[in-house]
């Protein structure tokens, strides 16, 4: 067991190397391996329509409720590769499987990086005996193994009564997740169903990754994968297994955030006074995508009126002459109107809060967590794959 | 007449002012005149549901089909001003209508600038009567007083047969229409009635502004006017009549699109393939807000792989393996695989042509022009209220 990430619970092994997927010479495989003596798992995926090769292997595999091992590259997203894609997917289950001594239908497979090249596989021919030769306490490595652009690993631990919750994610641009995002890995020895893995990991990503917003874009590849084994003796209840699955997800929701491409500002936005919870969350979401709004944060500009511009178009209800905003805590709009000193609230800080009341008086209520835009993120992304 | 804008018809006039709105200095006043003898008026406004007080005047006095005079200013959009805002761009109508010796209710108001700053009164009360006083062939004059952001005046004329149209706009940012964009106004010396010329403008702002998206932002103050006198004598066609203002309305879209804020690409996109033209529209429309899509443009960067992962979002019927990409007319991608050299096409050009066919066979096809997503964009929008 290591202290954090996915070998922090009993029975889970992992490994990373350096196959040479990467440019960089940075490590780029990992394979997490549940030792059992259970192999419960749950999976989300992408709603994006065009989803990569090891999206439909691993949804496949993953149906049944059983998995053992999942094995992951960074580097190349293993999508929009027609046949050969999906044979390549195939293929890094088969060698995954043949080294460990399992199903190939066991396994699932994530990928994440450049979208449309066809996958080196002599190097993850190479890779995979690599990994299933160094099997052991390693959860950090194979966190850094998954990393794209993100600049520091991702780990999660939650303690629950005599049983652990481990993770570990990557993700940082193209993030705009309607049911999971990027890739997660959740471990946990304690003993429980696949149903309600899967309830929890619903009910988690729901209120963490689903609501992480970072350029209203959406991976080929998002697989946010949960898997159980029984090691720690301990039948976790649903309630008290959620609790655990829902910490280590909004530990890892809140990394992306602070290592979002181009991060300058953290930025949280709620909206309240709208009929349903539902188009408080898309009135969250259209100010979260606006990029009027976030160059604005980026300015540290308390520019409201941008808010409300990007307010009025959002699928909501609202009363046009009562909405309220609060940056910081501040009021800055009240009744549709600027408040006094609206243009000297201090935004300068790394962290801003922005609250909006859509004034129907409804309870309807929803946190979107995004991020400004800023030079570095039109840098990093005019850049990637030239 | 000049040979330009919206003094280009007969019995049109227009001035400019500097009224001191702007702290640069530079015209924020201007005020076009419809001369007669007819005052036939249409206008089409932003679907924001928070609008600005210039709309809803405008949008009462224009609601009879009757429009003589246009008062504009630039600097201040009198956006989110509640009663006050009301009150003001009310004053502004009766002082114009006063100066010129008409009822306030057949004098249109726009404004343009930042949102949530009430009007310095005082200054455009000053400046009403300097208009009034200036009125003559300034028609270039006035396309240069509503500029904000523009770096160009944006003026257009198209001579139909007997008849003349002319039109000015303005219109850098905050640019995702869905009826109007920013401000333009059109003049014609043709006789047309009212339901004739808001037949014509509704049918060219939905192939021309309406697919327009620069940043996928709508603004509060978008509006289209047009205005004809019948000056020439001629009565012209319904046909013809659209033709023409069909023309000045490309002609302003091609400089709005090559003005944009921090453009150094101009993209078209054309989405086809599909079941129906507005499923082809959502998807180029989709396509072109990416900002991940919109960043490797800025970056010539023919990542084509961001296109599909983009157009997998939108609202339309598609078939994921059967997608094609073409830039500038060379395949990319065919069913959904990257095309052979798909990452040495040459995207260093100002102009770049993106055609998807979402492989359903079917004959749904819509353009929308928008720009790449550069630093200077986030400069300008960073640092706009500050």
């Amino acid at each position: 067991m290591s202290e954090t990430g996915v070998t922090a619970p009993k029975g889970f092994v992992a490994a990373a190397v350096t196959a040479g997927i990467k440019p960089s010479g940075n490590p780029d495989m990992a394979l997490v391996v549940n030792q059992g003596p259970e192999y419960s798992a749950a999976a989300l995926f992408t709603r994006n329509r065009i989803v990569a090769s090891p999206v439909k292997i691993t949804r496949a595999n993953a149906a049944n409720g059983v998995l053992k091992a999942v094995v992951f590259n960074s580097g190349n997203a293993n999508a929009c590769n027609g046949a050969q894609g999906d044979l390549d997917a195939r293929e890094e289950a088969e060698i995954t499987a043949q080294q460990l001594g399992i199903d190939p239908a066991d396994v699932a497979v994530c990928s994440t990086g450049l979208i449309g090249d066809v996958l080196p596989m002599d190097k993850l021919r190479a890779g995979i005996p690599l990994l299933a030769g160094g099997l052991a306490d390693h959860g950090p490595a194979a966190a850094r193994a998954i990393m794209t652009t993100d600049t520091v690993a991702k780990q999660a631990v939650a303690n629950g009564d005599g049983f652990t919750v481990g993770a570990m994610g990557k993700g940082v641009g193209m993030m705009a997740p309607s049911l999971a995002t990027m890739l997660v890995c959740i471990t946990t020895d304690a003993s429980v169903t696949s149903e309600d893995l899967d309830a929890a990991l619903r009910a988690a990503t729901r209120v963490t990754f689903d609501t992480l917003d970072i350029d209203g874009s959406t991976s080929t590849n998002d697989t946010v994968i949960a898997l159980a084994n029984g090691a720690s003796g301990v039948r976790a209840s649903s309630r008290e297994l959620a609790e655990a699955i829902l910490r280590v997800c909004e530990d890892l929701a809140d990394q992306m955030q602070a290592d979002a491409e181009g991060v300058t500002k953290r930025v949280t936005i709620t909206v309240e006074g709208t009929a349903t919870d539902e188009q408080a969350l898309n009135a969250a979401r259209t100010l979260g995508r606006d990029n009027l709004f976030k160059c604005a944060m980026f300015g540290s500009d308390p520019n409201w009126g941008r808010t409300l511009a990007a307010v009025g178009m959002a699928e909501a209800e609202m009363d046009p002459e009562r909405i309220s905003v609060y940056f910081n805590g501040q009021p800055v709009c009240i009744n549709s109107t600027g408040a006094p000193g609206a243009r000297e609230v201090d935004l300068s800080g790394p962290d801003v809060d922005v609250r909006v009341d859509l004034g129907t008086g409804g309870r309807g209520r929803a946190t979107v967590r995004t991020t400004d835009l800023s030079h570095a993120y039109v840098e990093i992304n005019s850049a990637y794959s030239t």
